[in-house]
């Protein structure tokens, strides 16, 4: 009972300090913004045979739709450093990923805003406002968030992995269920790729950020477009793209989603990727050999094939680095760096990144 | 051929000043933000009977869902004023409706921001960032573009109305079309409600703006919870509310949704709405009398149904405004009078009324 109420008593004060913590988040100084708005971007348009006649205007002859668009909400601080960040999130998420965090602190686009960074926030096309698809879809209410917790390595649920950088509050993580949101047409990540390729030739040069399932097209971008200047990839798992004929074994792995393959494509669009500076960085609680835990050995597969990719991007002369951060002592990060509890470590890693790089001018 | 080069050139010339306009915007002050960020709000949870099986995970049992919430994205100016404007867009819409406007300048998010009000931008539950839904959906892929040009009072497709206020290149209409997104999950006008009041619980006073088809959930909201302090409404045209016993006559209309019905509700709701100022503004091009034109006889019936709910409202001691504002000397207007080439004024008029009501503290 002493235990109860010493237990009950410590999580009083986890939330009075978690309370404290966003309220002076509240009192930084104000964010200076020389410019914001919304626009789509790329996307498709299909006419259907015929003649419109206004009349008839819920027949379809004639008409048009305009789908698989990106959906990009932009802001540029005053004196804004020269490349923006372009922040592509992961499945099942929407721009928000890189917003407010599930505990109610300032995400990546708060923080590096506050470094002069503009930041451009995607919806993906087929997700959040960005919602038009060129193919249809079928949407079914699905109990999976326990999964969830669990795949994104919070801890195995209903056990938190043991100094996980996430917060213990039931609010939090309602927060962060509730900010899933679903496909409106099914993944495909060239038709993604070609709308944020579409996105840097209106905006020009930028930084690349991409989470999770965002990093497969992420590389695509960059092969397709060399106003791509860098790549930041936070725990890519797929996609994975490798030059014909040096394509490596399957990865085995107990992840639910099974053994783990790259993707073969022509050496020439390989070489571009080893134009541009990548990081890749991925969080804790991913095992280091094989195990039955499905959710440490999914991630372990990833990271693996990560380091194969890395060493062959580097082999054919580019410059890209894998960080597992518990290796450089930072420990407890979910599949979710940057909108963890030492979100301001994990932006400063980056940020030292940028700069080593020069690519913070 | 005379002619034609004429008009190519006036096209030149106009292309030519709206951009000199999107970059006199650009120009303007910086927008000093003290607090900006996003949340999720209100909503559903439903668990899956049984025990959740870490072993097992892909199976629904002891899963939970949360569904049916709104997503939020607020920006709070340095001085704010006392009351936010919170803003619910229309049918097949999100927050996007009240960003950058179609042709690039600033909507009402940054001109009431410029004006020191707080804003909160609203994607209604089971739309855009707030996708989850406690319902299925399918979602077909439609060609309705040229539909929903002349349903929204562009023109009578392909043709613009006369001295119609938006833009005119083939740029701005791509935007307008491609900012549409669709249900994932059945319209419910009580589910939007609850959440939007869950919001106002959680944020305290403020003034709720809707538009179109976010009429009807505002007036609920503004019934259920009495932090709404003040309704301001863009083209409402179904979920009129009117107490039991007062229902008007059905109004016949030859507009493509066929005739408009009132919805009965208690007296002790409907006296809410007396109890809180509200205003609503309709655009140009809608017929004054019954016509075959669709769309202008489609607006004509909201119209009319408008007034009589205004008129009833203000019997039982109320203070309901409509605006026509063709009949104040204001033209040209869409369905969309906050982002139409003008909506500089629109902004002024709700200044205005604002001001007015005490509103602007």
């Amino acid at each position: 009972m002493k235990k109860l109420k010493y237990l009950v008593l410590t999580g009083v004060i986890i939330s009075a300090l978690a309370s404290a913590v966003a309220q002076q988040t509240v009192r930084q100084k104000p964010l200076i913004i020389a410019e914001q708005g919304s626009f789509l971007v790329g996307g498709a348009k299909t006419t259907q045979p015929g003649s419109f006649v206004l009349t008839d205007a819920l027949k379809p002859a004639g008409q048009t739709f305009h789908a698989d668009h990106a959906y990009a909400f932009y802001q540029i601080p005053v004196k804004a450093r020269k490349y923006p960040l372009v922040f592509l999130h992961g499945a099942g998420q929407s721009k928000k990923t890189w917003e407010t965090t599930p505990d109610g602190r300032e995400g990546f686009q708060n923080i590096f805003l506050r470094r002069g960074y503009s930041v451009y926030l995607l919806d993906q096309p087929r997700r959040g406002e960005a919602g038009k698809s060129a193919v249809p879809a079928t949407i079914t209410p699905t109990a999976d968030e326990q999964f969830w917790f669990t795949q994104f390595r919070i801890g195995n649920y209903p056990e938190y992995f043991e100094g996980v950088q996430f917060p213990k509050d039931s609010a939090s993580l309602e927060q962060f269920y509730r900010q899933m949101t679903p496909n409106t047409g099914s993944f495909d990540g060239n038709v993604i790729a070609d709308a944020v390729s579409d996105l840097f030739d209106k905006i020009g040069g930028g930084i690349l950020v991409t989470h999770s399932q965002g990093g497969g097209p992420g590389w695509t971008t960059a092969i397709k477009n060399d106003k791509v200047k860098a790549i930041v990839a936070y725990e890519p798992y797929s996609g994975f793209v490798f030059p014909k004929g040096e394509l490596p074994e399957p990865i085995a792995s107990a992840g639910l989603f099974g053994e783990l393959k790259g993707v073969e494509i022509p050496l020439a669009d390989f070489n571009r990727l080893a134009k541009v500076p990548i990081v890749v960085y991925y969080g804790d609680n991913i095992a280091k050999e094989p195990t039955k835990v499905w959710n440490k050995d999914h991630w372990r597969s990833g990271l693996e094939m990560a380091r194969i990719w890395a060493a062959t991007i580097n082999k054919h002369g580019g410059d890209a680095t894998v960080v597992h951060l518990p290796e450089i002592g930072i420990k407890g990060n979910t599949h979710f760096p940057f909108s963890d509890l030492n979100n301001m470590e994990i932006a400063n890693l980056l940020s030292k990144w940028l700069k080593e790089k020069g690519l913070d001018k």
